[in-house]
């Protein structure tokens, strides 16, 4: 479009390059940008910079971090314990509960047949090689649940079987604060299921 | 938050500051950034900088643009016919109409006391200045069809009045494609009051 001039059509498209950001907030975001002082701007700009190079994957759990191993990798915490997950933010919001206490580790996505995300595709085979660690009791499958977060932690559970290590899959119900009257039915159904004592 | 190492952390503070980006968004497009390879990265810190540092205001029209005048300004469009705009982006909307042929001015807000924006604090003294230019004959006040805009409009068209220049206000109505049916009362209310023989 000739309609702006280069540099903001060029910020414009490769803002509109970001998930969940179309044309119309691009160029809003844009001109926003635009407005402000250059020294705001400059500190975006560097912190994407600045993130990008000053990250690692942790060659242990596959985190996003700042060096590698982890500092949850390298820390004390139980090695018992294994819990995987499709994404780094996912690690935060588990980490945000302050409950879980052991290792995580990062597949970096889920398998997809219809993505074309194939087992080979995520980084199930680094879990594999940590399992050879002796210590390892459980792998908690933390993927999302929904298909290809199930297809993912079956997949995952049905490898690690024959290795001797107990596999857990986090529990599926009904979310705090919610109403059994609008509840869908499937997650009613499984919220039944996974009755427990009291 | 110390969930995450200190350059993600910095870069989701950073992203959260833009309009429209909370936490959560923040937190999806940063490992989103992260996750891409370097040089993309890189081409849209370069953008962002490159916006800043390459765009000017327009001392005639205070649009964003490459150079001061900005490239309508200094072509030979009519200079008897100035839009009144608030923001850049409107400009851009306008020009896509591909319809008009005047110039602009860019006020960059509107009058809200709301949020505590005085007409000295939007450029409707650049635009006045321009009127003692004799070629000018009309203003068209194309401000949002918003209370502020409303007020904006009514501002300027007062102040234009006794320089013995004409000031037009955009035509409210029913948008192309609406149906009558489901048209709020004010609009529909504005759109018989500005009906037009045929």
């Amino acid at each position: 479009m000739s309609i702006h001039s280069a540099p903001v059509a060029n910020l414009i498209s490769e803002l509109s390059k970001l998930p969940g950001i179309g044309q119309k907030t691009a160029q809003r975001l844009a001109f926003h940008l635009i407005g402000r002082p250059e020294g705001e701007v400059s500190l975006l700009a560097g912190a994407l910079m600045e993130a990008k190079q000053k990250t690692v994957l942790c060659e242990v759990c596959c985190d996003v971090a700042e060096s590698s191993p982890c500092a949850i990798c390298d820390s004390d915490r139980g090695r018992d314990l294994i819990c995987v997950v499709e994404n780094p933010k996912d690690v935060a919001a588990i980490e945000r509960t302050n409950e879980y206490r052991g290792r995580y580790h990062v597949l970096h996505g889920s398998i997809s047949p219809l993505k074309n995300i194939g087992p080979g595709d995520i980084r199930i085979k680094e879990l594999i090689g940590r399992l050879s660690d002796e210590e390892v009791k459980e792998v908690i499958l933390a993927t999302n649940p929904n298909i290809e977060g199930e297809a993912t932690a079956i997949y995952i559970s049905r490898l690690i079987k024959p290795l001797g290590v107990m596999t857990t899959r986090i529990a599926h119900g009904l979310p705090v604060g919610a109403d059994i009257e609008y509840a869908d039915n499937v997650t009613l159904a499984k919220s039944i299921e996974g009755r427990r004592e009291i």
